[in-house]
């Protein structure tokens, strides 16, 4: 079987390698020829509005799948009439709107940070007045990593913020003073099967993941966030892997945003699960059944976000799992991954310190 | 970095999942264009024989290593005159002569069985009887996975072994009634240090290996294989992963045959060890910091041979780490190895009989 990916970034890099172990052939779509999937696996190169490049992967490929959710939903639908795509089209055109993703969690009954949509500065006075500052305002459209958001703490924010993110498609929603961010990764199968790894512990800096932590299968707010994204993979009749971002609000999961992807916050998963979260998407997608989520070794990821450290300095600590993505180093960008790893919990805190300093050091921000 | 592999097996393949981990990229010679390496990094079709491929493969690479020991020696030189290759091709040389392998044991006081070179049925006939029988016959070069070999266990067998061997050039050693076979399997860096991973135990059928399982740590034969593998390490200043091949005979080790490269009874550490053999060999040539070769899961490795079991079955099994290698099944043919992880030894006993019959319905022999 040859798998087509929508994105040929480090995402579809490692689900390639994943698809590898399984004897399965990749191939990847993205508009830079510099992408990093293409080192390890054939890409075409070509714009996702054109036809022509869509239309050879929907060829080469036995299933079309995507890897970067801003991948337009019309490119997906393109494929979808020509070959079996998954995860299902829908999925993407809420995902790639703040306000649509609000409103299925909100008729979904998953609870979210208040919120208003807003497509005028009078608009976004009033919402912001309803939801109360400091409030988040967001670009409906196009967000990642922090991009398109900003915090607005008085009246005169609310029109600074209007005028920096251009007057767009806006959302406001309420700041919430979380305790704790966490995502929940699941994969769902052809025959409705979900396969959910254990919460993630998330942390950010400069609105970037910096650092991912696998909670117990039995942390208390498991079956809250099982139920939760079981509503939404049963809804949009999902099949590969979807994340969803939580806040913890006294003892609450309020949820920030979904991802209809593998995600960074899974990484650790390469490493730390049974089976990975890409080879459970591949797996799903290929109509297998899914690997076990459990968690085998004692692992945190920390991205290498701006640069990385050599794999001279990182080859020279125990238990770090390198992944370097092949990619310059520049400010903001995910250049790579460390997984430590260890047989207890006293041996990961043992070595963490060590990989950490080396990380911060090449990292920015 | 770009390191060029003579060899497009799935050794090979392997090899490359691992450069990718760290960043690097890969591309690969073999005279097969079907090469299952070809699936996931660029590959060079070529003889080994011809300059042009290789001169396009030190061209392209920084480094030049291989995964196949038959590639000639002269290829290796004629690269060594033009870019940095490791393991060095003297070792490439010796493995590929049984005599010449044998009288490195013998001169490294690493003991063997019985053995004596022949070059026609007249000396093959005075050997035989010095060597006692039963006794096995093989051809001095291009054997491997027991092609070349021939039992002997009369005169008349002798007769037989000379003509079904092709008259070649011949060796002659004592059969073995060995209690066990065991692997050893190291990486050596530049500046001289070994990272040695725990013996593996080995069970061969109709020659070929079948099922790996790394001992531990402190098994009392560990000391004498670090002993002896370190004498052919540094006799040969080898830079990468090396493996030899023993007989276990009343508590004692005696070497059967060395493998300039990774090996097959390493592949376990894939999924088990804390640093793959493949990663190693890279980090190795590469002039990085070695990585622990220590077992972090309990495994078994399983080689499928001739055929593999579906995808679609081997999923259904929990702790089975997939690895197919793209090939088509044909009798004999390694086509993929599953490995078998647990938490537990009591947890792996359980599992692995499912996977056993599975991987035993879909090979031959």
């Amino acid at each position: 079987m040859t798998i087509s990916v929508l994105g040929g970034g480090q995402l579809g890099r490692m689900m390639a390698l994943a698809a590898y172990r399984l004897g399965e052939r990749v191939v990847l779509l993205d508009p830079n020829p510099e992408s990093c999937g293409g080192h390890v696996a054939p890409l075409v190169v070509g714009r996702w509005q054109d036809p022509a490049p869509l239309a050879e992967l929907s060829r080469r490929g036995d299933i079309v799948t995507f890897e970067f959710e801003n991948v337009p939903d019309e490119a997906a639908r393109f494929l979808a009439d020509r070959v079996a795509v998954a995860p299902p089209p829908q999925a993407l055109t809420t995902a790639q709107d703040r306000l649509l993703e609000k409103q299925l969690f909100t008729e979904l009954g998953i609870p979210t940070p208040p919120y208003r949509p807003a497509s005028s500065l009078a608009e976004l006075r009033t919402a912001a007045a309803e939801v109360g500052l400091p409030a988040v305002v967001k670009t409906r459209r196009f967000g990642y990593d922090g991009k398109g958001q900003h915090v607005v703490r008085s009246a005169d924010d609310v029109d600074a913020a209007w005028l920096a993110l251009g007057a767009a498609e806006l959302l406001i929603e309420s700041f919430v003073p979380f305790d704790q961010e966490v995502s929940a990764i699941a994969a769902r199968a052809h025959n409705g099967e979900v396969a959910r790894y254990p919460l993630v512990e998330n942390s950010h800096r400069g609105g970037i993941l910096r650092t991912s932590r696998p909670l117990s299968a039995t942390d208390p707010l498991a079956p809250q966030a099982a139920e939760y994204i079981d509503k939404v993979l049963g809804h949009l009749d999902y099949v590969g892997v979807l994340t969803l971002e939580f806040f913890v609000v006294g003892g609450q999961l309020l949820v920030n945003e979904m991802a209809p992807r593998v995600h960074n916050s899974g990484h650790y998963s390469i490493d730390g699960a049974e089976t990975s979260q890409f080879e459970n998407h591949v797996r799903a997608i290929l109509d297998l059944p899914l690997g076990s989520t459990e968690t085998m070794l004692h692992c945190v990821m920390l991205n290498c976000i701006g640069g990385m450290p050599s794999n001279a300095a990182l080859c020279a600590l125990p238990g770090t799992k390198i992944h370097a993505y092949g990619k310059r180093g520049s400010p903001g960008r995910k250049v790579g991954h460390v997984t430590v790893v260890a047989s207890t919990a006293a041996e990961l805190q043992a070595r963490l310190p060590a990989v950490q300093a080396l990380v911060d050091a090449a990292s920015d921000g």
